[in-house]
Parts: C-alpha cells; sequence; structure tokens
C-alpha cells in the first residue's frame, strides 16, 4: 500500500512531538515535509527523523500534490486561516486546539472544510488518554445509568508566565478548554449553562494580567445532568488529572497515573508516588493514539471522532466561563 | 466524682442513638430521665438500659434540679423553643441540628443560651469523624498550605419520601446543610456567596414537592478559597462521603470507609467493598465522640468546639443556597 | 430472660479487656464474679464497671452455682489444669489461647470437656475479624475456586523482651500460633507439612534466649494447597496483618485497616496512614465478636466455631515449626 | 556519530520484539541484518522494518567485520554456542535468558566472553521494570534499612503446554528463574538455600510430564534474609506480579500495572481493573530499556548491570529448587 504523506506546519513543541510520534510510531504515514517559520533551527533535527523537506513557507506543502494531510501546530493566531487555505488546497486537516479564539473566524474555517469535503479533526488528545477513554465506554455502555453529576479535576503544575496568560485568551481558554472539551466527551450531551467562579490564588501577576488562576465551573448539560470543572494554575504535587460521573447506577472514577507503584511504609508514614508531572508524560500515548485514528479516517474515509463542532463549542464555552468570571452571573449559551 | 447527670428529650431514632451511646461508651455521666411525648412506646427499652425516668413532658427534666443537662433530640420545630426553656432552667445543652429554620428563633435561642451562660453544642456529628478530623488537623496545620479550593461529595444511598422533602425545608436544609457546616470546618473560614444548581434526576415526586435531589453548590469564603459541594439522593453503590482539601501547598483527600478491606480478583474483574451504606454505621464512632466533648466541655468548663454560630451559619448558607436554586443567581451573604 | 452469669479468671490485660466488652457491649450476660490472684489490684477498677464480686480463688468462681459459664484469662500454664476443673464443674469454658504447650495436657483438657459435655470455645480472635471473616466466607462461597495458595503476612510492631521470649514456647508458640490458626481457617484444610526458616534480624538478646524473631514458614494442606506464613517481631510501621488466598478461580486479599483515609498529597510525595499499630485497637471488634458466638452457642445449644479441636491444631504445628527451625527439615505432621 | 550496527540471531517472538524495538525506539543503534534458520517467513517482516540482510545462517552475522555486537534470540540450547562463537568473533553480546540448563556451558560461555572482553548482557528484562526498578532503588538507598524478608509473586495467567513443560527444564527453570533473578537484584545478596514446595494444582498434564505447576519456594540469602517465591501457572484474572521487601525500618511493595485507573461503583460492588494480561504489555518498557543499557555500555565501554554471574546464577538456584522439589528437603547452594 502507498504510504500517506503528511505535512507538518509549525514544528514548536507540539508539531515535534507529532513528527516523532509518526516517524516512530505510525506504519504506512510518511512526514513528507515540515514547514517552520524558523526552519534552520530544525533542519538538524527533521534530518533525523530522515525528514527531507524542511520549508519556511507553509504554502510549500500546501501546493505539493503528494500530500495528502496536514497537522497545524502553528500558533493560534494561524490556525483558521491555514485550516482555510489547506482546505481549500484539498488536504486532509488535523488542528491543533484551539482552532481560533473567534467564533466568526472558527466558522468560516468550519465551512471552508465543509465545502472541501476533507475530514478535519481538533487536537483534543484527552479523549484518547485510557482512563478518560474507559470513563466515556464504562458511560456509553450504560453502567452508571443516566449521567447526574459529571465532575472534573484538572490542575497544573506550574503556572504559565503571566505574560502567557495576558496572550492566551486566560484561563477558560487555553487550560479549561480541555475540560469542556472532556465535559461534552464524558457527559455526551451539550452545555446550557456556565458559571464560573475563580479567584487569583497562585500568582499575582496572573490577577494584574486581568486572568484567575483558580477556579470551579459549574455546567449545565441539555440532558438535565450538572457539571462541575476544578482548576488550579498550580498543584504542588504534579499534574493533576482526575474524573467522575455519576449517574442513576453508579458512579465511575479515574484517577492518576503515576511513574510506578511502589508504596513505601516506614515510622514516619506511607508513601507512594506523585502523579506523572507533565502533560506530555501523561498524556504520552493519547497523543499518538490521536493520530492514529486522524489517519484511519482518512484511509477508511471515516469521520474524525473529534470533528469541527468539537473544535468549536468549547470555545463557545470558554467565552461564557470568561463572562461569567467577569460578571459573577451564570451565563445561558 | 459525682457522675454527670444528664436527661434525654426525645426519642426517636437520634435519641435512642445518643441514650445508648452514653449508657454504653461514657462513663461518669448518667442518662437520669427520658422524656418522649409517646412515653409508652420507650418504656420497657429505657428500663433495658436501666434509666428510671420515663416523661412525656420534658419539662419534668427541665425542673429536675438533679439533671446538669439536656439532650435536645425532639422535632426540629421544638428546638429553639425547647433550648431557651432549657437555658432559661439552667441546664447545659446539646441541640441536635438544626437549631431552626428560622434565623429569629436560632438568634433568640442563642441569645437566651448566652444569658444563662450554658453550655451548647449543636450536633454536627461529622466534625468528629476519623476521615474529616484528620482533613482539618491536616489543613490546621498548614500541610497544604492556603486553602484554595474545597471540594465535598455527598450522597446519600436513598432518597427520604417527597413527603418528607416538602417538611424538611428541601435539600439544602435538610442534608446539605451537614456539607455547609463541613465547608466551614474544613476550610476556618465563613461562606461568603452560594450559587446553588440543582436538578429533579432522581425522583419526580421530590420536584413536585418543590425540591430538587441533585445539586452542585458553589462556595466563595472569606479567605477567598472556592468551594464546591456535590448532592445527590440516591447514590446505588451507598452512603457516599467524601471531601478533599486543595492548597498552595498540597492537596489531602479523603475515601469511603468500606466494611472490610477484601479485595476479589477474578476472571470477571477486581471487585471490593462498597461504601458503608447508612449513616449510622458510617458516623458510629463521631457520635459517641461528640457526646465525650460535650460532657468534658461541662467538666472542664471549657466551650464546645461546635457552638452557637456553628448552628446558625449552615442555616444561613442554606437559605441563600435555597434563594439561588429559585432564582438561578448566586447569593451574597 | 435470665441474663447468663459469666465467671472470669484472671484479670490481666485481656481479662480485663473481656470483662468490659462483656459490661459494655453484650446484652444479656453479666460478669458475676472475678478471680484474681492479685485481687486487690482490680477492686476499684472490678468496681466501677458494677461487678460485686472478687476473689482470689477461681475456684469461689467454680463453686458458684449460679455461673453458667467461665471466661480463663490466666496465664497459660493453668489454662488447662482450670479447663478440667471448669469442665467437673459443669461450666461453659471460653479459654484464652494457647490451651496449653503439652499436647497431653491439652488432650486432657479436652477429655475432660467431652465427658462433661460443656461448650468450649479457644480464644482465637482474629477468626472474627472483619477482614478475614470476609476471606473465609469468599473462599467458603468458592469465590476464588479451590484454594491454591495461602499466604499470611503477620508482623508485630515492637518485639517482646527476650525475657518473655524465653518463656512463652518461641515466636512459633507465642505469635504464629494464631497465623497456624488463620492457615487452618481460611484453608478450610489441615496441615501435614511444615518447614520453617527463621533467622535472627531484630534483636540478638532473642537469639541468646534461643528463638528466632523473623521466620518464613510453609505449609503443606491436605487438600493439597501449599501456605507461607511470614512473620516479624518488629515491623517499624506497625502491625501488619494480611492475607491473600489464591485459587483455581481466582485471588481474595485483604489489607491492613488504618485509622483514617486521609491522603496527602506535597511536593515531597504521597502519604496516607500507617495500619493502627496496636493489636486491641486492629481487633477490638473481633474481641467483642468472639463472646458474643461464645454465649449465643450456650444460650442457643450449638457448637463454638472455635472448638477443642482448634486449639489443639495451632500447638501442633507449631511446634513442628520449633523442630524444623531447630533441625533445618521439613516436619511432617 | 556512526551508527552501532547490531545483528539480531533467531526472529521468533524475542527476536522481533528486540528488532521492532531498536528500529522503532532506540536512536543510533541500527539492525544491519537478522539470521533465521526459517529466513522466509520473515522476510516481508524485515522489509517492512528497513533492514536489508536476512540470512539463514547466523555465521554470516558473526562473520560480518561491520556488525558491533549481536542478540542472541535463538533457540535456548543454541545459546552458549552462539555465545561462545560470537565472543570469538568479537562481537558484544546480549543473550536472551537462560544462558543455558548446563552449569559446564554457562561456564564455557562466560570464560569465552572474558577471553574476548566483549561486552556481555544477559536477558533479564524485569530488572529494568519501572516499579521492580524503584524497589531497588529503595532498598539501595537503605529506605528499609536492611533487607529481612523478601517477597515475590509471580503468577501466569495461562498454563503453557504439558509439551512445553517437559523441554523447557520446569517451572523452576523456565519461570522461576526469573524471580530466583530478582530475588537476587532486590535482596542484593545471593542465595545460600533454597527449600522448593510444588504441587500439581492446574493442570494434571503438567504433573504426568513430571513438573509443578504450583509451587512456594523459601531462600536464605547470604546477608541473612529470608525469601519466598510463590508461582501458579494460571491466575485467572491475568499476569500477577508483585514484590515486597521488608526491612529493619520499613517495607516497600508494589502491586500490578492495570490498563486504566477507572473505578465503577454501582449496587453489585465496586469494579476496578484486572491487572494487564500479557507479559509483553507488562514489561513492554522494560524491553527497550534493557536494550537501551546494553547499547550505552557499548558505547560508553561500561559494564551491564545484567552481566554472566547474573545469567549463571539463576540457573543454579533453579537447577537447586528442580533438586528441593524431588526429594523434599532444603538444598544448601
Amino acid at each position: 500500500m502507498k504510504k500517506l504523506k503528511v505535512g507538518v506546519i509549525g514544528a514548536g513543541r507540539i508539531g515535534k512531538l507529532h513528527t516523532e510520534n509518526i516517524v516512530n510510531h505510525i506504519k504506512d504515514v510518511e512526514v513528507a515535509a515540515i514547514a517552520e517559520v524558523y526552519a534552520d533551527r530544525i533542519r538538524d533535527w527533521a534530518q533525523g527523523l530522515g525528514i527531507k523537506n524542511v520549508y519556511e513557507d507553509y504554502r510549500q506543502i500546501l501546493n505539493d500534490p503528494e500530500i495528502d494531510a496536514v497537522l497545524i501546530c502553528s500558533s493560534t493566531n494561524t490556525h483558521s486561516q491555514i485550516t482555510i487555505e489547506a482546505a481549500k488546497a484539498g488536504k486532509h486537516i488535523f488542528c491543533e486546539k484551539p482552532i481560533d479564539y473567534d467564533l466568526d473566524r472558527i466558522n468560516a474555517a468550519l465551512d471552508a472544510v465543509k465545502v472541501a469535503g476533507v475530514k478535519f479533526q481538533v487536537g483534543f488528545n484527552r479523549r484518547f488518554d485510557h482512563n478518560f477513554k474507559r470513563v466515556r465506554e464504562l458511560v456509553r455502555e450504560g453502567k452508571i445509568g443516566e449521567p447526574h453529576i459529571i465532575k472534573i479535576t484538572s490542575r497544573d503544575p506550574e503556572p504559565p508566565s503571566a505574560e502567557y496568560a495576558r496572550v492566551s485568551g486566560g484561563i477558560f481558554l487555553d487550560m479549561t478548554i480541555h475540560d469542556f472539551d472532556m465535559a461534552r466527551y464524558l457527559s455526551g450531551s451539550e452545555v446550557t449553562e456556565v458559571f464560573a467562579a475563580g479567584a487569583v490564588l497562585v500568582d499575582p501577576e496572573i490577577g494584574k494580567a486581568g486572568d484567575v488562576d483558580t477556579a470551579v465551573i459549574t455546567l449545565r448539560f441539555e440532558n438535565g445532568a450538572i457539571g462541575v470543572i476544578d482548576n488550579s494554575r498550580r498543584a504542588a504535587y504534579g499534574y493533576d488529572q482526575r474524573v467522575e460521573v455519576f449517574g442513576s447506577k453508579g458512579c465511575v472514577t479515574v484517577s492518576n497515573d503515576t511513574p510506578n507503584s511502589a508504596v513505601l511504609s516506614t515510622a514516619e508514614g506511607v508513601v507512594s508516588e506523585k502523579p506523572k508531572y507533565f502533560f506530555l508524560e501523561r498524556y504520552k500515548e493519547s497523543f499518538i493514539d490521536e493520530l492514529k485514528e486522524f489517519f484511519d479516517c482518512i484511509i477508511n474515509d471515516t469521520e474524525p471522532s473529534v470533528g469541527g463542532i468539537d473544535g468549536l463549542k468549547p470555545v463557545i464555552i470558554g467565552l461564557a466561563a470568561k463572562e461569567s468570571q467577569r460578571t459573577g452571573m451564570p451565563v445561558k449559551l
């Protein structure tokens, strides 16, 4: 079988990760080209992976008729524009989240995808995590009955710089957005109301930048369920990623992954391992699995499970959360 | 040493429990009399415990100069009135929660206690639970730093009758009130804002009675922390009582108690025990320990850790939650 | 119903415990008398519990026709002799373990019990522990199929004095004897071979006293299963009491009980509680439940589940373990 | 840097695994050739991995001066002979366990390695497992003090065919050999005595083949510690791999890895995941990490942590266990 040819646009941390995952873990797919504005910085790395073409301009990838699909890993403000161009060029698209922070631009991008009839997947990798996927399966199989309460704990090990908080759109759009996606995924239902209670408890600089670093967000869902997300920019013990879905027949929870299962009991106490600290380590397999699904969808002509609507909805919820935090009032969607 | 003499007012489930706990577990305290409107129903039981005096009218207890203290375990609507009378009679008072649903009547009762200078303790037994007490200790010792997020899961194994929901004041006043107390206890801070998102997902009859059976309640605290309580009237797997306090230096969680630690691994899966099902079983020791503290306070002339203000505040929060649920808006206290 | 009248013989730690448990927790049973060679030491304590008769000579109990049953809690070397006398006096007998270290004396005691037709129960309280009892139930119900491997971990928090080790019969007879009983109980089968590998790793004085303080004992059972017990006289983290039964259909394990379920996660690690430290705390309920069974057997004229043979067999195994340790060879029973 | 060139000898399950791990996970190392007696069966597979040379005769690898190192993955009876030839050819050697079942042949192989001065590593991959490695680290760091008791549970999900049991050398040499290595690794000490209690409880055919399928093996170590291994050829719930080291200051345990951390609580019970079922899945990372160490040792001219003596000793222990099982007596080494 002819290998699927892929072009990667943007070789920052996530672009490099995807590239290496394809090279090392995904058969029948070839990274044919990489586009990076700072192309010189990545030539050695690309060569080491056996990738021949390194461009400064992503249009060279779009113009290459050999290339079947692109991974858009460039800076967020370019996602929607490149999506539109890639769709017009007939390339299947894997786009890092978020598509954009502007709803009009997202819709324009999704329209272009629709018109072109190409595959479109958004990089919500956590849906492919072994723990969360299992929760979703159990919910879907009816093991907990009708979902009543969805709980998501999502805490980062270290806060970003206040500078980042200023340009990222804030905690609800750069961090909680993953949890909004998870809330839709786990509940199998759409969010209809958001109430965000935020506070600045971790870093006053984040507050000065107009953002919060700690938040509890209440969600209401179309199916009647209620959700709650709690976020912190800094969990001293590492990356805290747990979910719980409670329903009419029971409850399913998942706990954090740890580097090993060692438990040390001494006169001082019983000590076990902290959660895996870094998101790349914690979600390692999920990054591979989301790409596998994307390429399978192209090869088998099926729809990605994380499509355009899944890129749009969390941004809508995130903007509503931002408004709720600003006004102190719940916001209906 | 002369034994402390106690009169128990009201011998329903909780009055009987307290009585038996004193007889079986607390030395130096004697249940000298019990008042119960349906006195005939309890004479055999009282005799079996060696209790001589069984009255229909609680005033006989208040008028007995030999009696040092009373336990008010009668129906809720009588608590504040009997508190006032008992205070005037110079009896130390252990009052079952809630003192009342009416703030004026609570204040009147607390004023009477103050004037009389008697000890007054409210029956928030969960503060004496081995798990929650340990969380409070760790928070107080600064082990988790400054509290940022307080999470309380509190789900009952079975819903009450819709009839009960109608007269009890509703979920926020009969069930969540324990969690409001726990929130104050764990955070060491007062609640300043409440937002309650409730739903009827367990029993439509509860909805018809004007109440909800599922709720997520967001709290803001004076110290800046944010809290969240999730309630359900029916957890299929039993009585679900967990808390988590997350702070600047770490996080402490407690899980449910189980009847035993057996884990059975077979081809079908790995199965462990469900939580203890019934609140009397789950909180067994805490009911004894709260009485021990009460009697110690009398003997040593110290103040009960769960005093009048602790009886008042949760009712204030509960009423606010009720209003928030009604209006759909957050309520400031 | 007339209360059962009991006489307690020997009021050391365990005699006092049983007495208090009856007074506080067991209805319909009255401690009518206590015999203790140092009677003066216990008069205040007995009076506080409302026990009228305190004797120096246990024969006063045996001669009292009002007394239905005795608890033999005196020093080990008197157990068999008092058992014989009590049986002749027609008293039902609860005898602390071990009955004796001499097989002939045990057999003589059991013969006397048989002739007299009185109830006889041995104080192997761990059979009444919530965890181990549940394991036994699951094994009996066939949940793990046929038992193949029985594992018992039993480690004390602190070693006894070397002096005690010298007079107690040694680790296999004073400590492992409980595990030998547990092995028979969990497997539902008799031990046919013992191999004991002991070492002196905790306290050289114990070695000088001719005993070991660390041991791994392999057992073979009549039903083909293999067992292994590991003992230490000193677990730095507390009292370590776990069992595991593995069989053709699965495996059941139980872990240690802890004072609470708090888990503290900080930058330093994830810390939870150590096991309950002291055997009286760990096995608290089991001491009450074994007496309840004994009295129920008397009242309902049924046989105690821990009878004479259950007192005899662990001593036989213990003596074999001692010989195995001495010779370095397995010993067949 | 020039890539290290490796030849793989034997492309059965384990040879294929190592080959794919090098190709996909290990940079700077190239699989230059593969030798396999059934070469035709693997040509497509090898081509897919970009491996050019596929030979029937392993001598073609040994004769290739470009090749730096070999992985001996052929059938056990050829290991020692190929080791000798590879050593003479100056190749560094990674040899699958066991080197041989005959001590003279092992010694001859190790002598050849010594004379040639090549690196030699044995494939005891479990030493590289995240859990067991952590236990070893904690022991080495003195966190548990002096080791007193080492416990290893090692149970397979499915028994091998009786035919395999007949030719493999039996349970102690094909299965427990991994645990004997683990015992030496965890204790940091040599075994001085073995007592094996085996039984046929899983499959009578295994018994007819002269082997046992269930075993408890007691070990004594030079440093005074006592060890115990329990084995079963069939754990209904999957691959059971746990260890525990208990010492003067405490105890460290590790539990099984599971596919995810989901816990489902319903009216029926609390259910969690079974252990990972298959050894390739359970020990996935360890297979990669042992090769990384091997290649690092070549590149940096250091000694592999699992050297010749580590290949020899477990076979000595295994043969002693076999004799102990046969005679029913402990065997000193």
